[in-house]
């Protein structure tokens, strides 16, 4: 299934939601005794979220609560809007979707468990990476060959720019 | 022996017994100069115990100590209790499950070590995570395919919820 | 394309350019609550700078800014000069070439992204780390055995070595 | 080379040697601006010592200085001796076995890069890491299947209790 979007692809992404925890990061979290928690990130990712944001507004989405000073700083080093607390993503993403006035062909979606299924199937270009729980694997469009935290958002970030590409080399047909 | 549990396959798993350190974790403690210890758990395991705590009562064991603010802040992320200084594995699941009022045919074990040998065995339902020394691999009825404090555990629910499943619909029948 | 030079092979090396994130360390941040950000090195990758400094000067260079504090701690650790919001590396690139009076055949370059891309080519020696993004992979000389962070840079001092002690037994015959 | 040793097997290890960085740690340095360090050990590997202190000595050796109040704390929790700043090696150990008054085929050493050659050689047993750079890899009598700092000490400690145990029996016939 790499690299294949079946017939309605996406003319044009215009909004990136990628999850936060097990997306962006590996999904571990460091916990020291003094009661701080720490995640880490990969500057790979962090240039993927840079090369698409000339173009694409991108938003990081979160199901748990995380340490506000934690979220400021990711939001700081990311420069993107960070939600937290998201208990029912679609609903988010829908909400997400009237603010961008647009549609889910516009959507790509990076997600990584079962409370993304909805979105990954709904989304008109969806990934997970390459370590997600089988039960989402089959829900999204792009299952990346590399793993959360570790590239899988950098690999999506130059999948969604090809795809812009070459929709914008059509249209100039 | 992925998958395959032989003939007295528990009807309905109630209690769920998991190592911290090496099942949760990856075993890995980080050691700074200042004194303070440092563990790692994946958000892909704590769902995995999320999933499970409608229907199955999680306890996680550990045989070494741990600073007891490092426990306070894992067992309240976890939310569940968590029993240290274990010495004695089969003794305290024993009473554990005189507790809870249940049989080994009700009990699910995810375990790593030496210590772990007897209540594998014992267990009607037993795992280790993929790279768990080979002294205990035999002992276990599942090996999980992923690794200890990567996704283990989170596997490890997934197919106790899914044997659940199973004895439910042929309860049923 | 292991190993394999092409003709004008560099006589002596002597400057090598490497990367700090994503060469010298894997690219992983470490975040905290507490506003502070850690990143990791390898002892092995360490033992190859200092391998190298008999013979050969070695400078990290770096696009994105890191705190000062953290800086002099690898600074001090490395015993080796790192520069700091490189925006243009040709250009930095160029002028460390004009202070240090050597040509691009006497220098080595480990990089591992697209900013890296013109140095790689230019430089007579050149490597990536194994998991570079693919966009960076094909203008390597040398495509390293190792992943960044993990020894990558280790072994391409003991490449730089080599072929230098090559060189020697040649001008000596 | 997996598990053959040659000849003259040791009939009784007495003295297992085992680098600190690189051995029983992965060799990963972190590194944060407040000007801390941290390592990390597993407890998998900590178990290994566990298991051979009963019939074998384990003293650490480290050529880099670390932070005293790190070794402190590693010191104590594997309750075993470290030895810093050890420039030569050989020296270090013959002066040990001094002390503890056995001979190189009383040794087991545990060694990762150049520096260990030597000892590497002279030891009745010796063995390095799967991951361990080449130029040591041929001078080991066992190479681990498991990586440093994840497991490979914990290999070599079984490894070093079967000999043992087999050198026993046949005294005993």
């Amino acid at each position: 299934r790499f690299g294949y979007f079946g017939k309605d692809k996406p003319e044009v992404v215009k909004l990136l939601l990628c999850n936060l925890s097990g997306c962006l990061t590996d999904g571990q979290i460091y916990i020291s005794a003094n009661g701080e928690e720490m995640v880490s990130i990969n500057t790979r990712d962090q240039a993927g979220i840079d090369m698409l944001k000339k173009e694409v507004k991108v938003i990081l989405i979160e199901k748990d609560p995380i340490a506000k000073a934690l979220v400021d700083k990711l939001s700081q080093r990311m420069s993107c809007r960070i939600l937290l607390n998201v208990d029912d993503k679609l609903e988010m993403v829908q909400k997400l979707m009237k603010e961008e006035k647009v549609e889910w062909k516009d959507v790509a979606y990076l997600g990584n468990d079962e409370p993304d299924v909805k979105c990954l199937q709904l989304a008109g270009l969806s990934a997970v990476p390459k370590n997600a729980p089988k039960v989402v694997l089959n829900h999204a469009k792009y299952i990346c060959h590399n793993a959360a935290g570790h590239g899988a958002l950098r690999e999506f970030a130059e999948h969604i720019l090809l795809l812009k590409k070459k929709a914008k080399s059509q249209e100039e047909q």
